[in-house]
């Protein structure tokens, strides 16, 4: 089992965090970096990691006990431009994920794991890039996936994500829902002991039988009807503003499918800003990702944690096992 | 300073709430409630709590040191049915609020707090009744009102409350923005030293720079600006996943702006369950309210918490103040 980690926007705190996490023995045994060479060797001198760095062009040339990294070439030294963005940084960060997808769907490495990429640098080249996930499932021809965020204390899954508010509501469709239902039901059978989903409302209250907004009842309740005979404990909808307590303090679901973007990530953010992990669940290859930014403010200082890392690796871990 | 509380539905936690909580001192000098006299009679007795009751028949009657009930004598014993949905107990619990808001409005009482009523019963009276807050706005002949939740940790309010979410967003305009965030910046300056007002976007990261929606620009972005020209110290808008984590954690702010019920509830509820209250902002009178609602499952058992009660009241004596 190989998780292929990619390195991210080498402006950002992905390049550190990686030689970081392997100086602290949190990566997983079998693992390469897919990136430039020349900026991990750089970054890995300049903050004095003393990570032991071995190039390769392959997946099969991997050794252990050293940093492996599957050199892309992209960069050269003088292309870095730490805390700024770059559209030869932003490019070549893009370039580290197509070939990580790529390894995955030709089953050379078993997972991929994410660092950050800085949006505004990749969309120089990339005007209409929305986010990693969304680029992952266009490479792998999929519609039907799921950003899902995982702590230890919270697990939700999205209708949406990367879309408007507007065009969100849009989403919530009987079939999205249900297909949405199903993948988290699969993804918390891997997870967690107990599998007792908690579907979220669209609307305040979960509409209160319609006085508020159509949605919960005409859309909503017949896809969790329809999960549930298909033997799925999906249970809901529920009003929004209290499922997360109950599922977080009460205990009462492992995890919540959620309508849209921020009803997700208010709660997940709120509770553990730092430890939420990104799975994209949907997918031919399992993908999952730190979650936060390129924290170009603290770049290059070695002030940046390692925890998200260090579980993204090991929930890409268990997913594949 | 008289403070008026309903007793709200008298098949809920109410009457037991506004009894335990004055016998464990923790109401304000001078207050009365509005509700019936006949149910808190049943309820002390029952529940044991032995409060001093008097009955009242105007606020000009009230004595120190007992519980004085304005009563409106609208049940008899016999129309109790605890932890049931009632019709006349439902009727009854609004009549105590349009009472309640009449002498304030007509300056008998300085305040209203109001205990929670429950609406699948009041709505057998009052089919289009969507909330406490609604219904006293209306009374109260005001159109530009908000909801506002505050806790120790967080205070949010709303720019639409209980509608779908298809309408909120046609809600959020620039110059209901711009009217919740001048709500906003009042009441702060009444209950925080500092005064730094966030507003959260509408959409997933704000919008990214018109990306996924472009409301945070054409409508959030200028009442932002209008309100910094009044001097106001209002930032934003800011993506509403991140945006608590940095009000409550990092201190940044002292109140956030949200865009529609959820956003606000969702992080106040998962902080607070059970301490949160509800005040609502731009109307004549003052009127702060429990967070909670009927509780019908545990109604007249005596194990209903006070603290919310407890709250309401001492903000509504520090916004008189």
């Amino acid at each position: 089992m190989c998780i292929a980690i990619t390195m991210g926007d080498s402006s950002g705190v992905g390049p550190e965090i990686v030689l970081k996490a392997f100086a602290q023995g949190e990566l997983p045994d079998d693992f390469i970096v897919i990136g430039d060479a020349s900026i991990l060797q750089i970054c890995n001198q300049q903050l004095g990691y003393g990570v032991p760095l071995q190039t390769i062009r392959n997946v099969a040339e991997r050794q252990p006990d050293v940093l492996n990294i599957y050199d892309l070439a992209l960069l050269t030294p003088d292309d870095l431009c730490i805390g700024k963005v770059s559209q030869k940084s932003g490019q070549a960060a893009l370039a580290y994920v197509e070939r990580a997808t790529r390894l995955a769907l030709a089953k050379e490495v078993s997972a991929i794991v994410t660092l950050p990429i800085n949006k505004e640098a990749t969309r120089l080249t990339a005007p209409n890039f929305s986010g990693h996930t969304e680029f992952i499932a266009e490479l792998c021809g999929e519609e039907n996936y799921t950003m899902m965020l995982a702590s230890e204390q919270l697990i939700v899954t999205h209708v949406s994500t990367h879309i408007s508010l507007r065009q969100a509501l849009e989403q919530v469709t009987t079939e999205k829902v249900l297909n949405i239902i199903r993948l988290t039901h699969d993804a918390v059978a891997k997870l967690r002991p107990r599998n007792k989903i908690a579907v979220a409302g669209l609307n305040p209250h979960a509409g209160e039988n319609g006085s508020f907004g159509m949605e919960d009842l005409t859309q909503i309740k017949p896809a969790i009807e329809a999960a549930r005979a298909e033997g799925i404990d999906a249970n809901g909808p529920f009003p929004p503003d209290t499922i997360f307590f109950q599922t977080v303090k009460g205990k009462a679901y492992d995890a919540v499918v959620c309508m849209y973007h921020d009803q997700g990530h208010i709660p997940m953010k709120l509770l553990d800003f730092e430890g939420g992990i990104n799975v994209t669940l949907g997918l031919p290859i399992i993908r999952t990702s730190v979650d936060h930014g390129t924290a170009f403010d603290i770049a290059w200082q070695g002030k940046a944690f390692t925890r998200s890392l260090k579980e993204a690796c090991a929930l890409a871990v268990k997913l594949v096992k």
